[in-house]
């Protein structure tokens, strides 16, 4: 292990942090807060410690694979860590479990929240908890990637780790190029959507929703989520933003350069919106035949929003979801399962590794039929490799094994099944919401400060595909 | 595909079941129940079809592995089929989708049913009921296989579909000796259980009971379970009983030939003990904390019975587990996963798989860690082959996907998503009851017939680990 590389990466990691901390400093200024100390200590905090961990010299550049997946692990970790201080500094989250908890959910763009009243905390710290959904979307380290200097070919492991999906590419022949591609798309997108928001919204609530609706975060500041507004214009402009920010961003690169076909011919996007438009479809049957809404304009508006919404593993919402019916509660819980495309700032398994393990099981039924001719699978028009099937099905394997041995630990705290599992998978899959008691109209503050820690390791696990956090648990690891 | 010869085996196939509704037709007379009729017109249809079905000459008896699936998923389905003749003859059951799910979880030794008062049945279907049970465990067409001339060394592919585990070998070089062993080891435990519980137990229960416990099927004869008798003794010898017939039968082999030693050494052995002694120690201290129970004797009681039969996914039980506490139930829902031995009377996934499963999330850590080491994964001492390997994932994968869309699909029927997830987990595992409205207080009886049909399928698939039922649906199968 590399340790100077290490410590070099992350103390840069700590420095772009502190300076992520200018921006709700400024938003204090504005709103004559009296926080401002808030963020100058946490700002020096961080700092001194990056100056700490960058000061040793360098004896070599080089790191390897597992390298980089420790430093993307551990940067995560220290991120939601340092991340929880304007929280516990001001008071406002007086707890650790729940600040560090709320920290995660919001790097992780899960958007789950131990706050029973989030109308009660300062702008600043709101606009805090939206920042850190936008920043933990396309990732940190990629920002990192993108503005630091003599980054060489072996840091696209970094990349690798951090960004979501079965098989990681670059955009361009070099890394910090394709890191300032993506985050050049990404602001783009952003600030249109805020656009298309203050039409309707307050400028600070367009730029919070903006925000975390990009990250796919969730984090909202009104207590009814994005239902507070009630209305069809932002309910359409958001629903349109969740499913187009759980697109592959390499299609928007594709599109920009004039490559529009081949965008749309991508096996992953047609999915994609063939199991978007069927979920909508099936739950608008099922809410009017079963009398929830009394017209089918009023059930597609609340579907839609809340596939989009799921799907993409935003997490926001416009209606108490727990009183629809089973069928169509099943279908919420299935999209969380899937979540968003590889590339983008969704979570969830990802509908590619849905797409690879749909034709595994149909390569396996012919196997059994025919034992000696050996098939391949193709996907996106190309075979994909063993070391990607086989990376799919340990991702399948340890995602559900998580699943449901958290699911176990903290029913310890003796809350119904459902809450217990669909917190798990909720905040596995970076959704946010659950069903029952973390529903939309719930959230997380009724769990021990136990489960909140497990929880806030399982966003951040299912953030980065579980490896790079389980990894850190290997005894081996931390020989030189 | 040899159809000549698929045919010749369904046919004799029937043949066994109309010699086996021999058995019940006896138990008529015994109880002078006005119901002879009802059995002799079963054995009719199923010897003129047995008939037709081997008529043709055999062209050739080779069969290759894919005939050897078909054989068994369509014998499944036929002999559940045919199972279901003599509760609608007698009018015990009219309805033919129940009787159909009634016969099928006999057979896939699930255990569920439909019916809200067993104790109104005749006894001669009760009795019936056991026996689909008790020769579904060990496997029909083992039993065909043990009893038909001329059984060649290709017959082992029916044998390996009909088994259960990950991978299945012969005790003895002839496949039709090893079926004869088996089956010789499992009339005798099933003869000293009926024994053990003639003590405490009418002989007509006794036999019952031990039918469905020694297939770990479930099948009871009173509407309140083993809880009707309400006896320690009982509730000991029949725990003790399921969890034997949980364990590989080839280790009862290994015992019989003196080999002691080695059966007490193999992993998947100690790992299901083990999985048993946690399971029972958690839910006793958890019962116990949390007042279910007054006394730790109680608490073990119950929680031994329940761990015990929900392994061995036998499905019978002592008391309304669905007042639990979250955490104990979540243990209950994991061992349905679970499930027993690979080459036992159980389903579920098998320990053995979960062993392999672990192993390999372990060995994704450590390529994570250096991919240029190439690892092994041992288990039983040996290094498991790739296609083990590979067949662990698919199945793991094929489960998984079942089980979610499954649940889906039964929810239309608009009940709470707790009784459509676990009924439909515990009709793959063939455990039997479920949790809420298929808990061990109810039934099945609420689905809709469609909903029924589905599941029957899903305990069929469950019981021959699904590839033998997908492959059915395969276009290209009934090619010739």
């Amino acid at each position: 292990m590399n340790y100077r590389m290490v410590f070099r990466v992350i103390g840069n990691l700590l420095r772009v942090e502190a300076g992520l901390l200018l921006l709700p400093l400024i938003v204090s200024f504005i709103y004559k807060e009296n926080l401002y100390y808030t963020y100058l200590i946490a700002i020096g905090i961080l700092l001194v410690l990056s100056f700490i961990l960058t000061a040793p010299k360098l004896k070599s550049r080089k790191i390897y694979a597992r390298d980089g997946i420790v430093i993307v692990g551990l940067s995560w970790i220290l991120m939601s860590f340092f991340g929880s201080l304007p929280f516990l500094i001001s008071g406002e989250i007086s707890n650790f479990f729940d600040a560090f908890f709320e920290s995660s959910s919001g790097f992780t763009t899960t958007g789950a929240s131990v706050l029973e009243n989030v109308e009660g905390m300062s702008h600043s710290l709101l606009f805090w908890r939206s920042l850190t959904n936008w920043m933990g979307g396309m990732g940190v380290l990629v920002f990192v990637l993108a503005i630091m200097p003599n980054t060489d070919a072996r840091s696209m492991y970094i990349m690798q780790a951090e960004s979501p999906g079965p098989q990681v590419g670059k955009l361009v022949s070099k890394v910090r190029l394709t890191a300032r591609i993506l985050y050049g798309i990404y602001i783009a997108l952003t600030v249109i959507l805020i656009a298309f928001l203050t039409i309707k919204m307050p400028l600070f609530d367009s730029i919070c929703h903006g925000l975390s609706t990009a990250g796919t975060g969730g984090f909202t500041i009104k207590n009814t989520s994005i239902g507070y507004y009630n209305s069809v214009y932002i309910d359409v402009v958001i629903t349109v933003f969740m499913i187009l920010f759980g697109v592959n961003f390499n299609l928007f690169y594709l599109i920009l350069v004039g490559n529009i076909k081949s965008a749309l011919k991508s096996e992953e996007f047609k999915t994609y919106f063939a199991i978007i438009a069927g979920a909508i479809i099936l739950i608008t049957i099922n809410l009017v035949t079963s009398g929830i809404y009394q017209t089918v304009g009023q059930a597609l508006r609340y579907s839609s929003f809340q596939v989009g919404t799921i799907i993409s593993t935003t997490g926001f919402s416009t209606t108490d979801y727990n009183l629809w019916p089973a069928f169509s509660k099943w279908i919420l819980i299935l999209l969380m399962f899937v979540g968003g495309s590889a590339g983008s700032t969704a979570g969830g398994i990802k509908v590619s590794r849905i797409v690879i393990m749909f034709k595994m099981v149909v390569k396996e039924i012919k196997y059994n039929i025919n034992p000696n001719r050996v098939t391949s699978i193709y996907f996106e028009g190309k075979p994909i490799e063993h070391s990607v099937g086989k990376g799919v099905y340990s991702f399948f394997l340890a995602y559900v094994l998580m699943l449901l041995l958290v699911t176990l630990i903290i029913s310890i705290d003796g809350m119904d099944m459902l809450t217990n599992f669909t917190a798990t998978l909720s905040c596995m899959s970076n959704v946010g919401p659950g069903f029952e008691l973390v529903g939309p109209m719930g959230n997380y503050s009724g769990f021990s400060s136990f489960s909140k820690l497990i929880l806030s390791f399982v966003m951040i696990s299912g953030r980065l595909e579980i490896f790079p956090i389980l990894i850190l648990f290997a005894p081996n690891i931390w020989k030189r």
